[in-house]
């Protein structure tokens, strides 16, 4: 194994670098803009020409690299090929070939998804460090997930595989996810979800609430006044977890891992949302693994780079 | 490799073996009676002897053998460690080293739990041959379940991963499920599951049925006359298939498999029933895996001995 491996993140606005050894230390990162334009042309050279000079600079040989490992937003098979970026205006692009030909001097290049590669991430050198196997699900603008078995991301035939957040944990919803269908995890434990929960809740309620008074408010305002205790906003952060525990406990009946890792914006709820979450979980899973533990994710942005750099080695 | 290999399946009354070619073409079966006098002491002798006396009536030799698989109905662990199997009176066994100490000129012997030995299988040789991954799920007394990935069985950290007999499909449920849990799939969609619930639906409509003036009925009797176009029992068979579906969504949403095969007594109903969980199972999966094939499994009570064979090649 060489020394050095590097970890890219191919984001919308950004593209994240990180330069990691070889055993899972971050040792430097920084980002370059995300060129859009022209189909996206510019994208992958633009990470050839900062690699490069981040070398120079630095005077390390390409010899001492072992790989570079790419996330795209996007889906990639396992021959490395990325089918259709919408965000970055890509089509069909074999990104192992296009780095080869812009970098020769480091053949090694692993492409993988975003969400893969995050989930991948975290379990390499985050909540997951230390385990074989880990679920991990994401709490952001959607709800992401990734499932890592024996030290590998299972993709699935389709693509499909962790998409926790449209587990179908609510069959009489009566409205409409983003994915097409009705009762979504997403639908009541992404960012918007909960929100849109809570006016629910507010509607079909009298309790008081500091909510009723605000125009408008966020996911993040539901946890702050649940930390404080108010009793509506911890309903609703308890109907929230209620629907995550019995998701969770449904990819636990399914791979049973060692231990769930919850990351994205919204875990930073913290031990409020975990302890919740935990208690359904054990409620509606197998008894057998009641006891996995819910922990919280700990890299935070950085989990794609990592995942990516872990891709290579 | 070696051109043969020995699956032996351990069941509470019978020892099934089946003497394969190592490419898992099934040559010879047979069954021995399972002694569990003495807390079983001479299941593994007898084993051991009958394989002896076979390749002596064949005149085989023993190293033309590349190895034994063993299954029991008990928990085993990474290092081919019985702990504890009630059926047969054993405690802790080293399956491996107790072969090897009976039969030291066949060294190779794996052992495994019955459940994910069927279910590998069944992916091998059955209803999911050619296949890469599988989702099992066999309808029994209980409902068991198996996960296949990248041609190995998912065991779980708590050896739970595949029981999606017990996810939660229903957390409204009053009755008890044997678990100790309340709503699980296996009090739906079990052959005395299906009972329990047309008992239910009956009390609850007033729809006429032949099942009515009964004493009792079966799984059978509900499934030939949903085959019959009963209303009364289509709506039954429908309802469990709506149980089933949905549990194979979570399922998918997990670990999103090449396919997914259904097995066990209540399978037999066929098309009938396949068609009815696609139908649910479509619907509710996330859409990416909404295409996933539901098969019939194959093997039948063999399952158990290829996959036994499995394990060992």
């Amino acid at each position: 194994m060489k020394p050095y491996t590097f970890g890219v993140d191919i984001g919308g606005t950004t593209v994240k670098i990180g330069f990691f050894t070889s055993d899972g230390q971050l040792l430097k990162k920084w980002e370059i803009p995300t060129s859009t334009e022209n189909n996206g042309a510019s994208v992958l050279p633009d990470i050839a020409a900062s690699l490069s000079s981040f070398l120079e600079d630095k005077s390390i040989e390409p010899d001492e690299i072992e790989g570079i490992g790419i996330a795209v937003p996007g889906p990639v098979n396992m021959k490395g090929i990325v089918n259709r970026c919408v965000n970055l205006g890509w089509g069909v692009v074999n990104l192992r070939e296009e780095m080869n030909r812009l970098l020769p001097e480091i053949p090694n290049v692993r492409a993988g998804n975003d969400a893969n590669a995050a989930a991948l991430g975290e379990f390499w050198q985050g909540g997951g460090k230390g385990h074989e196997s880990a679920i991990l699900i994401t709490l952001g603008t959607g709800v992401g997930g990734g499932v890592v078995e024996d030290g590998h991301i299972i993709a699935g035939k389709n693509g499909g595989a962790g998409e926790i957040g449209h587990m179908t944990v609510e069959p009489s919803e009566t409205q409409i996810c983003t994915c097409g269908k009705y009762g979504c995890l997403e639908q009541y434990a992404s960012a918007n979800g909960i929100v849109r929960l809570a006016h629910r809740m507010l509607k079909e309620s009298d309790k008081p609430s500091a909510l009723r008074s605000m125009a408008s408010f966020t996911s993040r305002e539901i946890c702050d006044l649940a930390r404080d205790h108010e009793p509506m906003a911890e309903s609703i952060l308890d109907r929230c977890s209620y629907y995550l525990g019995l998701a969770l406990s449904y990819a636990a009946c399914t791979a049973d891992p060692d231990v769930i890792i919850l990351g994205g914006g919204m875990s930073a709820a913290g031990e409020i949302l975990t302890s919740r979450i935990q208690k359904y979980y054990s409620h509606y899973v197998f008894h057998a693994s009641a006891h996995t533990p819910i922990v919280l994710a700990r890299l935070g942005n950085d989990a794609g780079i990592y995942g990516s750099a872990r891709m290579v080695l």
